[in-house]
Protein backbone atom coordinates (compact mmCIF):
# COMPACT_ATOMS: atom_id res chain seq x y z
CA UNK A 1 0.00 0.00 0.00
CA UNK A 2 1.80 3.26 -1.27
CA UNK A 3 0.53 7.04 0.82
CA UNK A 4 1.43 10.20 -0.96
CA UNK A 5 0.25 13.49 1.22
CA UNK A 6 1.23 17.13 -0.79
CA UNK A 7 0.57 20.26 0.80
CA UNK A 8 1.10 22.47 -2.17
CA UNK A 9 0.66 26.77 -1.87
CA UNK A 10 -1.94 27.64 -3.98
CA UNK A 11 -4.50 25.96 -7.00
CA UNK A 12 -3.21 22.33 -7.46
CA UNK A 13 -1.64 22.53 -10.86
CA UNK A 14 -3.28 20.21 -13.12
CA UNK A 15 -7.23 20.93 -12.55
CA UNK A 16 -9.95 19.12 -14.16
CA UNK A 17 -9.93 18.73 -18.21
CA UNK A 18 -12.94 20.48 -18.96
CA UNK A 19 -14.04 24.22 -17.18
CA UNK A 20 -17.85 23.21 -16.16
CA UNK A 21 -19.52 26.34 -14.32
CA UNK A 22 -21.08 26.13 -11.30
CA UNK A 23 -18.97 22.24 -10.08
CA UNK A 24 -17.52 22.32 -6.92
CA UNK A 25 -16.66 18.04 -7.28
CA UNK A 26 -14.85 16.63 -10.30
CA UNK A 27 -15.05 13.11 -10.03
CA UNK A 28 -13.39 10.93 -12.63
CA UNK A 29 -13.17 6.96 -12.33
CA UNK A 30 -11.27 4.62 -14.77
CA UNK A 31 -11.78 0.52 -15.04
CA UNK A 32 -8.86 -0.86 -15.41
CA UNK A 33 -8.56 -4.30 -17.21
CA UNK A 34 -6.58 -6.70 -14.90
CA UNK A 35 -4.46 -9.61 -15.19
CA UNK A 36 -6.74 -12.50 -13.64
CA UNK A 37 -9.95 -13.14 -14.90
CA UNK A 38 -12.08 -15.74 -12.39
CA UNK A 39 -9.14 -17.18 -10.80
CA UNK A 40 -7.43 -17.35 -14.45
CA UNK A 41 -4.41 -15.36 -15.94
CA UNK A 42 -5.38 -13.40 -19.09
CA UNK A 43 -3.82 -11.03 -21.30
CA UNK A 44 -6.38 -9.16 -21.94
CA UNK A 45 -10.32 -8.67 -22.34
CA UNK A 46 -12.54 -8.19 -25.27
CA UNK A 47 -15.56 -6.39 -25.51
CA UNK A 48 -18.10 -7.05 -27.60
CA UNK A 49 -20.61 -3.72 -28.09
CA UNK A 50 -24.03 -3.97 -29.62
CA UNK A 51 -24.52 -0.83 -31.43
CA UNK A 52 -26.51 1.50 -31.65
CA UNK A 53 -28.43 0.30 -28.69
CA UNK A 54 -25.24 0.38 -26.46
CA UNK A 55 -24.62 3.96 -27.25
CA UNK A 56 -28.39 4.81 -26.88
CA UNK A 57 -28.46 2.73 -23.33
CA UNK A 58 -25.58 4.45 -22.13
CA UNK A 59 -27.01 8.18 -23.04
CA UNK A 60 -30.35 7.36 -21.46
CA UNK A 61 -29.15 6.10 -18.23
CA UNK A 62 -26.40 9.01 -18.37
CA UNK A 63 -29.47 11.53 -18.69
CA UNK A 64 -31.43 9.77 -15.86
CA UNK A 65 -28.68 9.10 -13.77
CA UNK A 66 -27.39 12.64 -13.67
CA UNK A 67 -30.73 14.18 -13.71
CA UNK A 68 -31.37 12.43 -10.44
CA UNK A 69 -28.87 13.43 -8.25
CA UNK A 70 -28.58 17.05 -10.50
CA UNK A 71 -25.24 16.55 -11.48
CA UNK A 72 -23.61 19.56 -14.06
CA UNK A 73 -22.40 16.99 -16.25
CA UNK A 74 -21.22 13.59 -16.70
CA UNK A 75 -19.21 12.00 -19.93
CA UNK A 76 -19.09 8.34 -20.17
CA UNK A 77 -16.29 6.74 -22.25
CA UNK A 78 -16.55 2.55 -23.09
CA UNK A 79 -14.01 0.21 -25.49
CA UNK A 80 -15.34 -2.16 -27.73
CA UNK A 81 -12.66 -4.85 -29.21
CA UNK A 82 -9.56 -5.77 -27.20
CA UNK A 83 -8.12 -4.52 -23.87
CA UNK A 84 -4.89 -5.49 -22.86
CA UNK A 85 -4.28 -5.95 -19.07
CA UNK A 86 -3.30 -2.47 -17.39
CA UNK A 87 -5.06 -0.61 -19.92
CA UNK A 88 -8.57 1.55 -19.45
CA UNK A 89 -11.62 0.54 -20.90
CA UNK A 90 -14.44 2.31 -19.10
CA UNK A 91 -14.37 6.45 -17.94
CA UNK A 92 -17.23 8.14 -15.98
CA UNK A 93 -15.87 11.88 -15.42
CA UNK A 94 -19.48 13.66 -13.84
CA UNK A 95 -19.19 17.21 -12.58
CA UNK A 96 -21.58 18.29 -9.74
CA UNK A 97 -22.33 20.98 -7.42
CA UNK A 98 -21.26 19.40 -4.43
CA UNK A 99 -19.35 15.21 -3.57
CA UNK A 100 -21.99 13.47 -2.60
CA UNK A 101 -24.51 13.36 -5.31
CA UNK A 102 -21.06 13.01 -7.76
CA UNK A 103 -20.12 9.40 -5.57
CA UNK A 104 -23.63 8.19 -5.80
CA UNK A 105 -24.42 8.99 -9.32
CA UNK A 106 -20.81 7.23 -10.30
CA UNK A 107 -21.60 4.35 -8.35
CA UNK A 108 -25.65 3.31 -9.31
CA UNK A 109 -24.44 4.42 -12.91
CA UNK A 110 -21.73 1.52 -12.75
CA UNK A 111 -24.25 -0.63 -11.34
CA UNK A 112 -26.84 -0.48 -13.94
CA UNK A 113 -24.72 0.04 -16.68
CA UNK A 114 -23.55 -3.04 -15.73
CA UNK A 115 -27.06 -4.61 -15.28
CA UNK A 116 -28.93 -2.84 -18.32
CA UNK A 117 -26.40 -1.85 -21.10
CA UNK A 118 -25.53 -4.54 -23.96
CA UNK A 119 -22.25 -4.49 -23.50
CA UNK A 120 -20.18 -8.06 -22.72
CA UNK A 121 -16.72 -8.72 -22.05
CA UNK A 122 -14.92 -12.28 -22.62
CA UNK A 123 -11.71 -12.59 -21.38
CA UNK A 124 -8.26 -13.14 -23.91
CA UNK A 125 -6.50 -15.67 -22.78
CA UNK A 126 -3.28 -15.27 -22.12
CA UNK A 127 -0.08 -16.94 -23.81
CA UNK A 128 1.34 -19.05 -21.07
CA UNK A 129 -2.50 -20.63 -20.72
CA UNK B 1 -26.97 19.18 -17.84
CA UNK B 2 -24.36 18.04 -20.61
CA UNK B 3 -24.00 14.19 -21.52
CA UNK B 4 -21.32 12.74 -23.99
CA UNK B 5 -21.36 9.25 -24.50
CA UNK B 6 -18.27 7.34 -26.38
CA UNK B 7 -17.19 4.03 -27.94
CA UNK B 8 -13.92 3.76 -28.83
CA UNK B 9 -11.96 0.90 -30.25
CA UNK B 10 -8.95 -0.57 -28.12
CA UNK B 11 -8.19 0.85 -24.88
CA UNK B 12 -8.81 4.47 -24.01
CA UNK B 13 -6.01 7.20 -24.21
CA UNK B 14 -4.73 9.14 -21.59
CA UNK B 15 -5.14 6.20 -19.32
CA UNK B 16 -4.27 6.72 -15.10
CA UNK B 17 -0.96 9.00 -14.98
CA UNK B 18 0.65 6.51 -12.86
CA UNK B 19 0.11 2.80 -13.69
CA UNK B 20 -0.04 0.70 -10.45
CA UNK B 21 -0.02 -3.25 -10.39
CA UNK B 22 -3.19 -5.02 -9.77
CA UNK B 23 -5.49 -2.44 -9.69
CA UNK B 24 -8.88 -2.53 -11.42
CA UNK B 25 -10.16 0.78 -10.22
CA UNK B 26 -8.50 4.38 -10.44
CA UNK B 27 -10.66 7.13 -9.16
CA UNK B 28 -9.95 10.65 -8.89
CA UNK B 29 -12.21 13.17 -6.78
CA UNK B 30 -10.90 17.32 -7.07
CA UNK B 31 -12.78 19.46 -4.71
CA UNK B 32 -13.22 23.21 -7.28
CA UNK B 33 -13.84 26.48 -5.15
CA UNK B 34 -17.35 27.59 -6.66
CA UNK B 35 -18.21 31.08 -7.11
CA UNK B 36 -20.50 31.57 -3.64
CA UNK B 37 -20.70 30.31 -0.30
CA UNK B 38 -22.95 30.66 1.68
CA UNK B 39 -25.29 32.58 -0.15
CA UNK B 40 -22.32 35.28 -0.69
CA UNK B 41 -20.52 35.69 -3.84
CA UNK B 42 -16.93 35.40 -3.50
CA UNK B 43 -13.44 35.38 -5.04
CA UNK B 44 -11.92 32.56 -3.59
CA UNK B 45 -11.20 30.65 -0.53
CA UNK B 46 -7.94 30.95 1.69
CA UNK B 47 -6.92 27.67 3.12
CA UNK B 48 -5.21 27.58 6.83
CA UNK B 49 -3.19 24.96 7.01
CA UNK B 50 -1.74 23.88 10.23
CA UNK B 51 1.29 22.06 10.12
CA UNK B 52 2.96 19.97 11.14
CA UNK B 53 -0.21 18.50 11.93
CA UNK B 54 -2.11 18.25 9.07
CA UNK B 55 0.16 16.56 6.60
CA UNK B 56 0.57 13.88 9.62
CA UNK B 57 -3.02 13.66 9.94
CA UNK B 58 -3.79 13.27 6.66
CA UNK B 59 -1.36 10.59 6.30
CA UNK B 60 -2.46 8.68 9.53
CA UNK B 61 -6.04 9.07 8.01
CA UNK B 62 -5.14 8.23 4.48
CA UNK B 63 -3.09 4.71 6.10
CA UNK B 64 -6.35 3.91 8.06
CA UNK B 65 -8.65 4.41 5.06
CA UNK B 66 -6.56 2.76 2.92
CA UNK B 67 -6.27 -0.42 5.19
CA UNK B 68 -9.87 -0.70 5.92
CA UNK B 69 -11.16 -0.66 2.56
CA UNK B 70 -7.85 -2.84 0.95
CA UNK B 71 -6.51 -0.12 -1.49
CA UNK B 72 -3.55 -0.52 -3.67
CA UNK B 73 -2.68 3.05 -3.30
CA UNK B 74 -4.07 6.54 -2.43
CA UNK B 75 -2.82 10.12 -2.67
CA UNK B 76 -3.80 13.24 -1.02
CA UNK B 77 -3.19 16.62 -2.41
CA UNK B 78 -4.13 19.63 -0.59
CA UNK B 79 -3.88 23.55 -1.50
CA UNK B 80 -3.05 26.41 1.58
CA UNK B 81 -3.67 29.64 0.82
CA UNK B 82 -5.58 31.49 -1.19
CA UNK B 83 -7.11 29.47 -3.95
CA UNK B 84 -9.50 31.19 -6.72
CA UNK B 85 -12.95 30.54 -8.03
CA UNK B 86 -12.79 27.51 -10.80
CA UNK B 87 -9.72 26.08 -9.09
CA UNK B 88 -8.76 23.09 -7.81
CA UNK B 89 -7.78 22.94 -3.86
CA UNK B 90 -8.20 19.55 -2.92
CA UNK B 91 -7.23 15.98 -5.12
CA UNK B 92 -7.59 12.40 -3.88
CA UNK B 93 -6.57 9.52 -5.87
CA UNK B 94 -7.14 5.99 -5.33
CA UNK B 95 -6.48 2.86 -6.64
CA UNK B 96 -7.93 -0.22 -5.56
CA UNK B 97 -8.54 -3.87 -6.94
CA UNK B 98 -12.46 -3.31 -7.42
CA UNK B 99 -15.11 -0.08 -7.85
CA UNK B 100 -16.76 -0.59 -4.75
CA UNK B 101 -13.90 0.14 -2.24
CA UNK B 102 -12.45 2.59 -4.20
CA UNK B 103 -15.52 4.90 -3.93
CA UNK B 104 -16.27 3.94 -0.39
CA UNK B 105 -12.98 5.06 0.68
CA UNK B 106 -13.43 8.47 -1.11
CA UNK B 107 -16.23 9.11 0.86
CA UNK B 108 -14.28 8.13 4.07
CA UNK B 109 -12.00 10.26 3.59
CA UNK B 110 -12.96 13.15 2.88
CA UNK B 111 -16.10 13.19 5.52
CA UNK B 112 -13.09 12.26 8.29
CA UNK B 113 -10.60 15.08 6.74
CA UNK B 114 -13.37 17.90 6.96
CA UNK B 115 -13.71 16.46 10.47
CA UNK B 116 -10.05 15.48 11.94
CA UNK B 117 -7.95 17.31 10.24
CA UNK B 118 -6.60 21.09 11.09
CA UNK B 119 -7.55 22.83 7.60
CA UNK B 120 -9.98 25.89 8.07
CA UNK B 121 -11.02 27.72 5.25
CA UNK B 122 -12.29 31.50 5.04
CA UNK B 123 -13.82 33.05 1.99
CA UNK B 124 -11.81 35.95 0.01
CA UNK B 125 -15.15 38.66 -0.46
CA UNK B 126 -15.25 39.45 -4.41
CA UNK B 127 -14.37 42.89 -5.37
CA UNK B 128 -18.05 43.65 -6.20
CA UNK B 129 -19.01 42.95 -2.33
Amino acid sequence: MKIYVTITEGPLAGGRAVAIDGAGAAVVFEGIVRGMEDGARIAGLEYRVYEPMASRELTRLAEDVAGRHELIAMDVEHSRGTVPVGACSFRLRVWSAHRKEALAAMDEFIDRMKRDVPIWKSAVPSPAG
